[in-house]
Parts: structure tokens; C-alpha cells; sequence
């Protein structure tokens, strides 16, 4: 059998994190893939020297998940055509932003029965359309593509603490199997699913409740309303799946890249809380993107005006009053108790 | 219509937090309600005078809800059948233990058309089946019994912080409207649904969940870890409902006395807290039950307790590892991780 050969697609906290678990795991199974995996990084100077340099000789990177330890089978490389020449595997870790810049350049030097999988986080909002970043990549490359998501705090994955993720094809059947071996670890369980669709609507729907979270969080709401509110949008990413698209299954939203990473991103995480010092500070989210994010724009306030867009669109803001209720508190300065109101009337649809 | 004439049986920190939910709500639906709730207390001395006459004249709870005023139309009463005399709705709210003995001194006092709602927590294991208290209720005194459940801190219900709560019953269509009038306020939202089963062991399951929780935290595991628990805890909660009992829907797993209590009662909570300090304290749970709970015995680990004599008898103990590690750390010392690696191979049947 052909070994194959596998290619990272970004180097940033994730990236580096994944590189880990893929590294180990092509060493675990060296009948199956080539021993060594690239990694295509973004080139930048620390403090006078190439970032891949440093990475290739200290086994770290420095700048995005400092203080561990990558595999030495991982190998920093600076060129992307070159990072992916005659890949049979793709894994893609990077920013949305870039995902079609890159995979322009990638088309043409990919192995004839080349095998994507998408990391990225959110969904590609379009000419008021929602497309799948796994779809898209699937196009413009002309290769089948998965995705990953999950209750995945990067640090906490590098550091080998264990938890879960999902990963969701549609071959699940044809290439499961190889995409379980390349993330499974003693650390990270995985199970393969096939609805693609639905675990990457969580992946990007969940920044938006996660805001409501910590919008909740600013004006000290009890357990109580916390609880109800993470509910309320578990059920709006079903019913928003559900709409608009076909294909999504309830028993997605008890995955791991479900409730589970919900649940992660409502508790922790920097969208929960910039929206809790947006409550407390006054201040504009620019400004707390600026103050406390470092100028990093917000996923979760992003998707959130995204959303809205495509609802007011279709007239359905109503249907989604909570995400609707998270942009209006945001963008409009509405009164941030409408984030609760908008879960007085929550209903389970069958 | 003849005006239905309310009778809380119970009055501790639940009892009493609902107390003011039911005396609000038939002072506003007075056409639908007789104005005055009877509340029955287990009389007790408090500093020389009785409970009873405390709480009618002060209107507070001094000993299991202090600080918060109940309603001036709810009445102690220390007489259990003077309490119910004539009632038309019972709102069952006591601990478990004394179910069976108040039910008993109840034949006979009651209308014609009574109806009960059993807001007991928990599940009656007796030879070693699973019994639900709603349906005991039912048995015992020949009347319908519903059952209430949810998100529900006491405390913040009685703070007037917003939550909601889910009622079960069978007969929805007749009687869910009555029920809904009774405990829906502007503070608490609440759904009505027909799978009482579906709702009585999320309530009882839960604390065992919150057990697995505490102990997560007290081995100091991240978020992924933690999240991974809970999910683990649903899935669970879910099949044991599917493989015992008829009539258990899925989508009662999204509602607030599924996912949302679920999420409080392992965020915060009494048993959770308690699990933790087992772990971080190495003493037996029961010098834990003395010294942080004042020896009051722990629900979570008691319903472990029976659930694995249940599972056992059914040789269905490997098909609920969760439940099953729980009861194994805090009774049999297992290795506290047994709870972690319980979850490495969960799994969501459709």
C-alpha cells in the first residue's frame, strides 16, 4: 500500500496543537503514512530569525502555542506549493480569510487522489448565501473534503489533556478510517460522523451563543439563566440547521462539536469574554476588540451580524430571536437584557 | 367554574422558593384559583416558637428560605391533612424519603377531581426496580399526578432571577394549561410536555452526572475534559431512559430538565461540590456528607448507589460506563481517572 503523505495548512495555536496529534499519530501508524509531515507556515521574523527556522531546529512554535514541544517528524516549511507538493492528505488550520487565496495556489501539485479535511472555524457568508468552507475547498480543488470540530480548547489538547472531537465526511464509509487513525490519540477520542453540514454550522454558530453567554455573564445572571441560554442556542443551531439546510441530524447536537463544545466555548473562551467586558466597560466592541483582544476581530460578533444579514433576508429574524437578540446588543446598542428576553417563548420543535 | 383550591405539601428551600411562585399565580389567575394557599410544614420549635406560626406571621421561611418574603396568601399549616382537606391541585415538593408516608394520611381528604404535581427529586428504587414518584402519587391516593422539573436553583427561583422549568404529564391536552397558569410567571418560563418518564430521570440521573463532575474538577480537568463529561452524562441519561422505560423522547434531552439541569446541577450544586472534595480531601464520602454537608446524605451518590444494584441485576452495568465509574470511585476507591477513561468511547445511537 501507498503510504500517505500528509500536509498541515496553517501553523497558528490550532495548527500547532493538531500538528501534535497528527505527527504522533503518523509515527503510530508507519505502515499507513509517510513518516514525516509538513507543515506550511505563514513565514514572520521573530526577533531576527525565520519562524520555520525556528521551529525546525527548537521544536516549538514560539509564537503561537509557546512552551511545547512539537514532534520531530513535523517539519516547518515556508513555500505553500512546496509545503503541499504531491500531498495525499490536506489538513486545513487556518484563518477563513485565507482559505481561498490558498487554495488557489494549491491547485495543480496535489497527488491525483489527494484527501482534504477543514479545521477552519465558521461559515463563508456570500452574496447573502452560506457556503461550507469544506465544500468550497472541495471545489476549487477538485477533492473530496472532510471537517473537524469539537470541544477543542487548543492549549489543553497540546498539553495532552484528554478530551473529544468529532470529524464528519461525506465517505465516512470510504475514508473514516484513515482520517480516525491520523487524529485519534490516548488523549483525544474521535468519532466519525456524516453530517458534515451540521457540525460545521455548530462550529460557527456556537461564537454567537457564546457572546450571549457572556452577555449574560455582564449583567450576573444566576445558573439558572445560564443554563437556559446555552439550551436556547443549542436549540437555534438545530433549528437554524434544520431551515436552511438538508441533511442535518438531531443526534449531531449530541456530538462532541454539539453540546460539547457549547458548553467549552459558553464557559471559557474569548468571545464569552469580550461580550462580558462589552457589558461591563461601555464601551463600543471595536473598543473592546482594540483593548482587550489586541485589535483581533471577534468570531462570534462577526457571525453574529453575518446571521442577521442572511435572516433579514429571508424575513426570519424572528425565528432566531437569540442571535437576533446578540446582534441587536452588539450592533444596536439594544439593551443587553433583550439577550434573556429573547428566551422567554423557547420551543422544542420534534 | 369552581375556583381550584392549592395545597403545597412541603415546604423546604424548594417548597418555599415555589410557594411564591403559586401564591403569585392565583392571586393573578383569582378566577381560576382560590386566593389562599395552604402549605403544609413539618412543625418545628425555632428558638421557642413554632415554624408555623413564624412563617404566618413573619412571611418568611426563617430556617430553609431565609431573607425572602413569601406571599401574605400562602399559610402554614402543621396538620398534614388539614393542609389537604378538600384540595383540588397538590404540589408535591418534599425529600423522597417521606413520599409514601404523607401519601397514606392523605386518602380521603381530598376532592373529587383532585390532581397532584410532584416536584420530588429523584427515582424510587424498591426490589430493585425503578419507580416514578408521580406514578406512586397516582397509585396511592386515585388521582393524575404530573411532575415539574428543571434549571431550578431554589434559591434564584426565590430571588426572582428569570429560569425556566418543564412540566410532564400525561394528560397535556386536559390539564397543561391548568398546571402552565400555576407556575408560569415573568421569572419563570415553562414548557409543558407529555414525557413525565423522560423528565423524572433526568432529574434523578443528573446528580450522579454531578458526581462525575465534581470529580473531574477536583482531578483539575479542563474544560474539554469537563465538557466531555457532561455530554457523556446526556448520552447516558438518554439510553438508560430508551432501554427502560417506554416512551422516552429524545427531544425531551433538549429541554430545561434535560440539558440545562443537567449544565447547572454539574456547574454548581451541592453534589458536584461534594465530589470534589472527596477527591481533594481523600476522605470516605460519608466523612465528607458530615463535614461539608452537615451529615445530610448526598443524592448523587446514593442514586449511583441504586442505579448500579439495578444495572447489575440486568447485567447492563458495561453499557452505562459513566454511571457505572461513579459508583466505583466512591464506593469501591477506584482510581479516580476510571470516571475520565469511562468516557474514551462514547457513542450516539440514532
Amino acid at each position: 500500500m501507498k503510504k500517505h503523505r500528509v500536509s498541515i495548512i496553517g501553523s497558528g495555536n490550532w495548527g500547532s496543537a493538531i500538528s501534535r496529534v497528527v505527527g504522533q499519530n503518523v509515527t503510530k501508524h508507519s505502515g499507513m503514512f509517510e513518516e514525516s509531515v509538513r507543515m506550511w507556515v505563514f513565514e514572520e521574523d521573530i526577533d531576527g530569525r525565520p519562524l520555520t527556522q525556528i521551529i525546525n531546529e527548537t521544536h516549538e512554535n514560539v509564537k503561537y502555542l509557546p512552551g511545547i514541544k512539537l514532534p520531530e517528524n513535523v517539519k516547518a516549511i515556508p513555500d505553500l506549493r512546496a509545503a503541499a507538493q504531491d500531498a495525499d492528505i490536506l489538513v486545513f488550520v487556518l484563518p477563513h480569510q485565507f482559505v481561498y487565496k490558498t487554495c488557489d495556489q494549491l491547485r495543480g501539485v496535489l497527488s491525483a487522489d489527494c484527501k482534504g479535511i477543514s479545521l477552519i472555524k465558521g461559515l463563508d457568508f456570500r452574496d447573502n448565501n452560506i457556503l461550507l468552507f469544506s465544500d468550497e475547498i472541495s471545489k476549487i480543488l477538485g477533492i473530496p473534503c472532510a471537517a473537524l470540530s469539537g470541544a477543542n480548547i487548543a492549549t489543553e489538547v497540546a498539553e495532552e489533556q484528554w478530551g473529544e472531537t468529532t470529524i464528519a465526511m461525506k465517505n465516512k464509509e470510504k475514508d473514516g478510517d484513515l482520517f480516525h487513525k491520523l487524529f485519534q490519540t490516548s488523549y483525544l477520542s474521535v468519532a466519525v460522523i456524516d453530517d458534515y453540514t451540521g457540525l460545521q454550522i455548530c462550529g460557527a454558530l456556537k461564537n454567537i451563543i457564546a457572546v450571549g453567554a457572556g452577555i449574560c455573564d455582564g449583567l450576573k445572571c444566576g445558573n439558572n439563566t445560564k443554563s437556559a441560554l446555552i439550551r436556547g442556542g443549542l436549540l437555534e443551531m438545530r433549528k437554524f440547521g434544520k431551515t436552511f439546510f438538508g441533511g442535518v441530524h438531531t443526534v449531531t447536537f449530541f456530538e462532541s462539536c454539539g453540546v460539547a463544545d457549547l458548553i467549552t466555548t459558553c464557559s471559557g473562551g474569548r468571545n464569552r469574554k469580550a461580550a462580558e467586558a462589552f457589558i461591563n466597560s461601555g464601551k463600543s466592541i471595536e473598543e473592546v476588540e482594540r483593548d482587550v483582544l489586541n485589535g483581533q476581530k471577534l468570531q462570534g460578533t462577526t457571525t453574529a451580524l453575518e446571521v442577521h444579514h442572511f435572516l433579514k433576508a429571508r424575513n426570519q429574524t424572528n425565528e432566531f430571536p437569540l442571535m437576533t437578540s446578540v446582534y441587536k446588543v452588539i450592533y444596536e446598542r439594544a439593551d443587553p437584557d433583550t439577550v434573556i428576553q429573547s428566551l422567554h417563548n423557547l420551543e422544542v420543535v420534534k
